[in-house]
């Protein structure tokens, strides 16, 4: 069987000396470009290989691209900290891009150096893909160098894998999910050296970082490090992609990998909603990954008209405990049943425990008290006395509402710093045991029966959508314009994203324009503002005014379906509901 | 807001006399034909309404078919025990259909019945589209009535809520998922004269049943009662349709649903793989649906090739315990992690732990042992030590592998029987308990952070794959020219279902064909076989052959992506990979 090992080492970049950077064999990543590979290629791969993402008018023609350079930017707030904070990249100006001659040097060779960090986004690939093409039609001497699990694993070790990318390679992974090509990790401050000298040893042009808020965030503090150390001329190039929609403001209108994420989660709960409206028994509880934000859940709700969905940011605002979320659902629960529907479709943000103070009071009661003598109490009734004893009424309370089962798992049950680790709890059965207790106070004759669901990885890597290979393609072709005319510091991105992509306006913006300065463990330090669901927005007003009329019955759910991508082009490329109600 | 309620009670049919049965309000289903249902249609449900199923060459034109009487069929064995439990209906013919003219009367009124028994399966919808569409060419006259929430909640109560079909009800239902048109239930021996009763009095010619195996063991039964009480004339017409594909003989290829069920869970299984390549720190554990067979496991394996998938048939053939899978899969752990592999996927069939000798002996045990006195011990030290006097040892081994919390879960967790729920427990947790239990015994340093996932709802109302609805389609229309042509006791079915519709071939079996005799609680009773996995079947050899291949590294795993409906028929069209490798 013929295999091929296509990772390349810096070092083979004959006319650069890099000390340290060695070969480790058993760390080689095998590429998925050889005959077995394409044996293994399911049909639907093979024909998504073929798919090319449309461009938008203002990129089409690479040689009729002017940069007009706009006004200075200001960061959101905290002008004054922040410009301290950045002395020599504070104040770039907005990039608008123009049908005109360009104004800067297309055909100069370039090497650009690319990377992955946070969490796997439908999409990625696709940046690579575009980059790679734009830069081959600018000048077919360039080259696109990947770095292999992040910088982090390489940077800071003794060898630097890398893939040089090549035809092949490229069109192996067109249109593909995940994030294999290159792997993904973090690059930490204390290694922003080890990133300048690599850049900087094999003769760099630049470098552009795909990634979520604290990965562009951290991309405005390097082009700040490489200015101080007299390397402004490495050029470095933000691209926002995350599945959980939070890098979202007045500039992004939505990130890579939201569309398909979203769209795969919504044909599940869809599914899901077919099938209880046929059996008419169940409650299903699904839990939605975005962690404490509910970009996900409000736009898979938007799409599948649940019975409800708790959206955290109105948890948040309201304060309301986990029992009064819990017994609103009872209340729902109570209300569909007496008209016969002893079944329903609820969605939750995964982070929910995190945010209910009434759940945080009780892990921190737990994390407290139940250590020491307490953990030498293996009697369960005597474990209860005890905490009787200890415990603040408030946590009792909240605890006696669980089950047996959850109240062992909380009491026992530590991770290896001897707390409770609420990232692994499931917070869509603990609140259905609530929902139980209250039924079971209410002596409520309404039966209930829930099942559980968590959507995560089932839609984090999946084949991007045609609008999320379309944004991540021009994304990769805009930042290889803007690399070509030596902008530094900004994010790649477009405007109009509600229209089809014809219509985009590229656009490039500084990061640092998109910051201001958070508190995080009595730090102050400086952050692309994480966005949440703006409860005074328009797809969350649309949401409240119309979930009253979804929760009733069972005729209101809506099945989108699997995502498809041949096809009418309204149901094939349209983007987000959220984002087509936003512009609306 | 206008909304419509379409429910028609058979009291309706004027001309008709039926006692005891009246309207209860409260149960009024309110169908999904009005204003705001089509407002809340998806685009893709839009589309899908208009999607239309082709139609196999030999039933293309009604007025061009004839019915060939084949040889009297026997069951399987046992053919003296049977004749004896179905005096009138043994020894019917099977049905071949050719080209040819009209040997029955196609025209004639016809008003048949519809009902769906056992579970949600995608498709089923389109068996009453087939069905609808086919008697409205026959002859316009011709009526389709279906049994809402089945003939269990329909005939033993007082009243007989019934869709009857027409153009508007047809027209929504088309291609969609689900059984919500009228829900599924059973129908029990002793309601048998409930039904005859209904049917009857109603002057219908004939009913279509769709359902698995215990559902067509039921029509063939209801047929024999049908002549026994001289209402032979009353046709009785099975159409096999099951998510778990175990409904599958000489005669019968598969069943409606398996693929569109399968393509969904491969889907999400591929979206799992290239997560976890792309992360490469997880071994994710997946239960898929199906009980104890593991035909949806196996053809999820084929589409998707796993590092591993548990095939129950296998595991019961070698009499593995849960504890020997277990081992297997802490070596391949082991063997992968040495090669810089600590990530995996593992597929594995719901019913894993009713199968393992170990574990069911270990449920015996605290079923019988840790019962009265046991139930007043609450300290779980205490229990443990009550559990090493009482207990056999094997039952003590299995039982200390597994986390202290499913420990206390097992021990002290009943059902309202006083029994521990074995339906309730999660496979996939307490197997990978096991692995963790085992790789700490072998002090082995390979990391192994399992993740879970259980694949059930998610699939089986989902929109029929357009293998699944022409095939339900089809299926619909051949039980409209059975049904004209008197037959009964029968299965609609077709044969050459790898290749595409035009060249199926459709025939007609007697249920009674595809029987034998199996003991039930002490009795011994008349069912047609439960269709496992095949371990001499070409899939299963197959996948035996290649699947130490799979399990190594990670550039085998296949991405089939999510189901679609246009475009390329060897992407859209084609069947599961069972069926296809089997005909090979």
């Amino acid at each position: 069987m013929k295999t091929s090992f296509f990772l390349i080492l810096l070092p083979l970049i004959s006319s650069i000396s890099i000390p340290h950077h060695k070969i480790k064999n058993n760390k080689l990543r095998k590429l998925w470009l050889d005959t077995e590979f394409k044996e293994n290629m399911t049909p639907f791969y093979k024909e998504r290989q073929k798919y090319k993402p449309k461009i938008c008018e203002l990129l089409k023609n690479l040689s009729e691209i002017e940069l007009i350079e706009g006004k200075e930017i200001e960061s959101i707030s905290d002008q004054e900290k922040i410009k301290e904070l950045f002395p020599k990249t504070y104040g770039f100006r907005s990039i608008e891009i123009k049908k005109g001659k360009n104004n800067f040097d297309l055909k100069k060779k370039l090497r650009l150096g690319l990377v992955f960090l946070g969490g796997n986004s439908p999409g990625g690939h696709n940046v690579i893909v575009g980059l790679y093409d734009a830069l081959k039609e600018a000048n077919p001497e360039n080259e696109l160098i990947g770095y292999i699990g992040s910088m982090d694993c390489v940077f800071s070790r003794e060898f630097v894998p890398i893939v040089v990318m090549d035809d092949e390679i490229i069109d192996a992974y067109r249109n593909s999910g995940g994030y294999d090509l290159l792997g993904a990790d973090k690059i930490k401050e204390n290694e922003f050296e080890y990133v300048l000298h690599a850049l900087n040893c094999s003769n760099f042009d630049g470098m552009i970082i795909i990634g979520g808020d604290d990965s562009n965030t951290l991309t405005a503090k390097l082009t700040e490090y490489f200015y101080e150390n007299n390397r402004s001329n490495i050029t470095l190039i933000g691209i926002p992609a995350t599945t959980h929609g939070n890098l979202k403001n007045k500039k992004i209108e939505t990130t890579i990998g939201f569309d398909t994420t979203a769209k795969t989660f919504s044909q599940l709960v869809g599914n899901i909603e077919r099938d209880c409206m046929s059996s008419r028994k169940y409650w299903h509880f699904i839990r939605i990954k975005g962690r404490s934000a509910s970009h996900l859940v409000l736009e898979v709700a938007l799409n599948t008209h649940p019975t409800w969905a708790i959206i955290s940011e109105e948890v948040k605002s309201k304060n309301l405990s986990l029992y009064q979320v819990a017994e609103n659902i009872a209340d729902l629960v109570e209300k569909r049943g007496s008209n016969g529907f002893n079944f329903g479709v609820l969605l939750l943000p995964e982070g929910l425990l995190e945010l209910v103070p009434d759940f945080r009071n009780l892990i921190n009661e737990i994390n407290y008290y139940l250590v020491g003598e307490f953990r030498n109490i293996t009697d369960f009734d005597l474990q209860i006395d005890y905490i009787h004893k200890t415990l603040n009424r408030e946590a009792i309370n909240l605890l006696d509402l669980l089950s047996e089962k959850t109240q062992k798992e909380l009491i026992n049950n530590r991770n290896e710093r001897n707390r409770i680790d609420i990232i692994m709890l499931e917070p869509e059965k603990i609140l259905a045991e609530i929902v139980i207790s209250i039924l079971e106070k209410r002596k409520s004759k309404i039966p209930f029966i829930p099942v559980y669901h968590s959507f995560n990885h089932e839609g984090i890597s999946a084949f991007p959508s045609n609008f999320d290979a379309t944004y991540a393609y021009n994304l990769g072709r805009l930042s290889m314009i803007l690399s070509a005319a030596k902008i530094t510091g900004q994010i790649a991105l477009f405007k109009n994203l509600n229209k089809f992509v014809e219509d985009w306006i590229p656009e490039s913006f500084p990061i640092i324009g998109l910051m201001d300065i958070e508190e995080k463990k009595n730090r102050l330090i400086p952050v692309i503002k994480k966005a949440f669901v703006d409860l005074d927005g328009k797809p969350f007003k649309y949401y409240e005014k119309i979930r009253e009329e979804w929760s009733q019955g069972d005729d209101k759910f809506a099945f989108p379906g699997a995502i498809q991508y041949y096809g009418n082009r309204d149901i094939c490329d349209l983007p987000s509901k959220t984002l087509l109600i936003e512009k609306s």
